[in-house]
């Protein structure tokens, strides 16, 4: 039998949660730990785990599956990374995933650690169907269409604004890459909503975008966590133009996120130590199993 | 100024025609010269280019791009490949894959190459498409469904069986995974319909599947090299079940082929000695341009 990989879970939110099912759910994982800023106060679905506050509390970890938001990200995997531990994480800026990388590829390769970053399904999977699209077709304009459906990164950054207390914001497709946002908050008692919309709206997460922001009695009463892409690519192969591809699907969002972040963890006991984002991965590293086997099942 | 990769085109039949369009339209490669058996006969068309009947009269090719049919690939490969010319090919027997790459391997070690094998588009971009569904959703079912198109590979097949001419093979999805094949033939004289009907049918490009083989007067009107895909697979992420992925594509077969094939050949530079199928090779490698510019439009 070889070895299973150890995994840690730092940050216990939706992702966390879902991480530990896709780590069940995978014969060659085990689950180190959970580590909780609030470690003192025991959750009962995590009394079959051992949780703590601190990952150097925990024994023998291989890979620190990063579920803090994404603002955390950066600080903590650098920590890690210090200790010899590998990290993943869903980090969902896509301007500044460059800079997390290269921040933290020399961290990586002096403590001989491996890195994947931005390992969410977008940026992450549909990543991947993009580079895939721009192999296939280098000339022509690919459309990543996002919803109807919530998005995790930017409902928490919408929650950070000062005097939200919930918010889930919808990302709703208008065609060739456009997107409208609706913002549904519930405020903090005494918290003025102009001046909540008016910082929402400037935040980086949603200044680019056609934002609406609507105040509501209970959030938790809109909370649905499916959501949907649909990537197109209409491209010129060699000089044959109008090469058409589609991507799409319908997933429960922190889920999918959690399942390709452990495939990810996967990933990262197989590369050399440096970090990486997802389309630096050779894709069959993502799998468990024997490389000819998966040849012979997917290729 | 970078230096420019030299690939020679060993074949010219379709893909080779089409490879040298996608060679043309890539900054980063020049045309070393392409090998025909009857490089003494001179087509106009290929006029601008060095034809040649043994790769050996070609200098300072990087990298092979195998044109010739299916069969006759692992041989060519283990010769170019001794030479420490690195090879790429679109060969497409799904169940011979594993041998074809074990084969090559030693060889491409030995002498410092790289081979990239079944690198079409299926076998090819559409089994990395597989290998990210599964990475996704590790638990369900992937249905490829073909066409209504052309394909090469059987077309060959078909022109390969005694008393055929010259053959069209359509594949037709009837769903789930599920295909019928129409191979349209047209006879040599005196050729008996029963007999190379039987021979086809037997074959194994076509055991496998319902078959029906019509003989018709003239092939060529038949031909479009249109084609496409329906690839599915609904699964479990962690244990959210009902995870719902789809990619499509409607393409110039050959165009295809040959675009992707190039862009292997990209990547081939990019890599360790030794022989990969297209899962096993980073996606980023097939792409031209530098890293952190890729990592910032695509991730």
């Amino acid at each position: 039998m070889t070895k299973k990989i150890r995994a840690a879970i730092v940050g216990y939110g939706n992702i966390g949660k879902y991480a530990i099912e896709a780590l069940n759910a995978a014969d060659d994982f085990e689950i180190a730990g959970i580590v909780r800023r609030s470690a003192g106060e025991p959750l009962a679905e995590l009394a079959a785990y051992q949780v703590v506050d601190d990952i150097d509390k925990l024994h023998n970890v291989d890979v620190a599956i990063l579920c803090s938001p994404t603002r955390a990200i950066k600080e903590v995997a650098q920590k890690i990374l210090a200790k010899g531990i590998n990290t993943v994480d869903s980090f969902d800026v896509h301007s500044q995933i460059v800079d997390l990388k290269n921040t933290l590829a020399p961290i990586a390769k002096a403590n001989n650690a491996v890195s994947i970053v931005a390992a969410g399904w977008d940026p992450g999977s549909d990543s991947i169907v993009r580079t895939l699209m721009l192999a296939m077709a280098p000339k022509g304009i690919t459309y990543t269409n996002f919803g109807p459906g919530m998005s995790m990164g930017h409902s928490v950054a919408a929650r950070a604004i000062p005097g939200v207390k919930e918010a889930l914001s919808v990302t709703v497709p208008m065609g060739t890459g456009v997107h409208r946002r609706l913002v549904y908050v519930e405020l903090e008692q005494g918290a003025d909503f102009a001046t909540v919309e008016k910082t929402l709206k400037a935040d980086d997460y949603f200044a680019s975008d056609e934002t609406h922001v609507k105040q509501v009695d209970c959030v938790d009463n809109l909370r649905d966590m499916g959501h949907g892409v649909h990537l197109t690519h209409k491209g010129v192969s060699g000089e044959t133009q109008n090469q058409l591809f589609e991507y799409s699907m319908r997933i429960n969002n922190p889920a999918l996120t959690s399942q390709f972040l452990v495939s990810a963890a996967r990933a990262t006991t197989k590369l050399n130590s440096g970090a990486y984002t997802v389309i630096e991965v050779a894709p069959i590293h993502f799998l468990q199993g024997e490389t000819d086997k998966l040849i012979e099942r997917l290729v």
